[in-house]
């Protein structure tokens, strides 16, 4: 493989999550300031604001708006809280269009109390139900397929071919599968299924940060790029070659990084992102 | 399915370090006492023992010897690292022998500072080259595969598909494979990869815990049977189906449970075995 290092901040993206600390504004003037040319928004960071101008304002910084994080959360062994799953995620797709931004990534959600298969199923039925206003609204879903340590309440999809697997029965333009590294770096099938989601045109984002060794908590401890043992470019390689030249989006949560000032940590993500992305 | 609750403790076994506060012979004394039929002995317990005399005492006590835990370890990067490990595998049949018990559990091993695939090559290598100390000592070896969260440093094998890949590949009546709940109960194709090892005589042996919903700690918090959202019975019956009638071994690591009076914990083992596995 020859993929290099990334010579510009081009196609850098940062999770709004990854700066936890700062709100939406003041993440989009440093990031813009430090030369960061995408934003991924998370629900959070919208929350009493009015999203239109949230939108326009992102745009004023000269951002790209990747994507809205998260939609998701379909399973509930119990139907009415499916149903307010799914009307959550039709908010999802209206914020999203409000925003501005192409692309709402899904973190499909788990409930314990059921079989992972009832999960699966009400995770594709939930997307299923919303496609008509994703279409209406020109917003894709991003299945992302999360690490089998979250497969009790976070996700019943945890590799990459089950997420491969859904887009490809639901069988729409507005549905394909997000690649986060941190989730998916141990698949052996790995490679493979990359290959396969760009051959059929669903490979809509890709995330990267690093595997900490040893990692500390199973949510909060993920490493900055370098840190870790992911091989995160090998994995960039493997995406590229699908012909995906979208952005390389940042996505750490730490409680670690967010004690730290978050300029100082912000330039240490734009080393790392040159280094070992 | 209609597997049915076990009526009787027979192929009930508990492995030492689960009622880790206890030494091996206040473990074979209480096991026996409680009518547990089955003992895995992890190597720590063997320090500074006879080996072939905790082999007799076990028996004397009615216990089968299940297997030995644990071999494996095989990757590293630097090559004397690697032949430690084999040596320290040869060392681990030579005690699985005295003992006087046909089976040795391989953690397989991980080094961060190389690739998985390098990590992998190296583990078959090392089986590979204890497979005649095996075949002349008659124990057998059983590849685990680990949960994916611990692909890091402690095993590249994180399916149960990669550890039927290898024990095929090695195609030799002493390697197989051992099942745990606790690693695999997440994979999409688990039914289907313990139907294919079953079918190549490759399943060795069956290891039940739970998954705690939430887990507090990657490695100490595993949860006892029906405390968590593992289907057990459902993962038994597919065993089962296969023709495998070995024991069903209670492999418990938690720090919760090891602050418990080790009796008190063994009777709740037992309610638990009957009620949920």
């Amino acid at each position: 493989m020859s993929t290099g290092a990334l010579e510009d901040l081009s196609r850098l993206c940062v999770h709004t999550i990854t700066t936890k600390p700062w709100d939406i504004v003041t993440a989009a003037k440093n990031y813009a300031a430090a030369g960061v040319k995408g934003i991924t928004v998370w629900r959070d960071t919208l929350e009493g604001r009015d999203i239109k101008q949230t939108g326009n304002m992102l745009r004023e910084e000269g951002l790209n708006i990747v994507s809205l994080c998260r939609g998701g959360f379909f399973p509930a062994a119990d139907k009415s809280k499916r149903k307010i799953a799914i009307d959550d995620n039709r908010k999802a797709i209206e914020e999203a269009a409000a925003l501005g931004t192409p692309l709402i990534v899904l973190v499909c959600g788990a409930d314990p109390t059921q079989s992972l298969d009832d999960s699966r199923q009400q995770i594709q039925d939930g997307i299923a139900a919303v496609l008509d206003e994703a279409s209406a609204a020109g917003v894709k879903l991003a299945i992302e397929p999360l690490h089998p340590m979250y497969a009790d309440t976070r996700s019943a999809i945890n590799t990459l071919a089950q997420a491969n697997d859904m887009a490809e029965a639901l069988n729409s333009p507005w549905v394909g599968v997000a690649v986060d590294v941190y989730h998916l770096w141990w698949d052996p099938s790995l490679e493979q299924e990359i290959k396969r989601c760009g051959q059929h045109h669903n490979l809509l984002a890709f995330h990267v940060c690093d595997w900490n060794v040893p990692t500390t908590d199973m949510l909060l401890d993920r490493g900055l790029m370098g840190e870790g043992c992911i091989p995160i470019r090998k994995i960039r390689s493997w995406v590229e070659a699908t012909g995906f030249n979208g952005f390389n989006e940042v996505e750490i949560f730490s409680t670690r990084f967010w004690k730290e000032d978050q300029s100082a940590f912000l330039q240490k993500i734009i080393k790392a992102y040159r280094e070992h992305v």
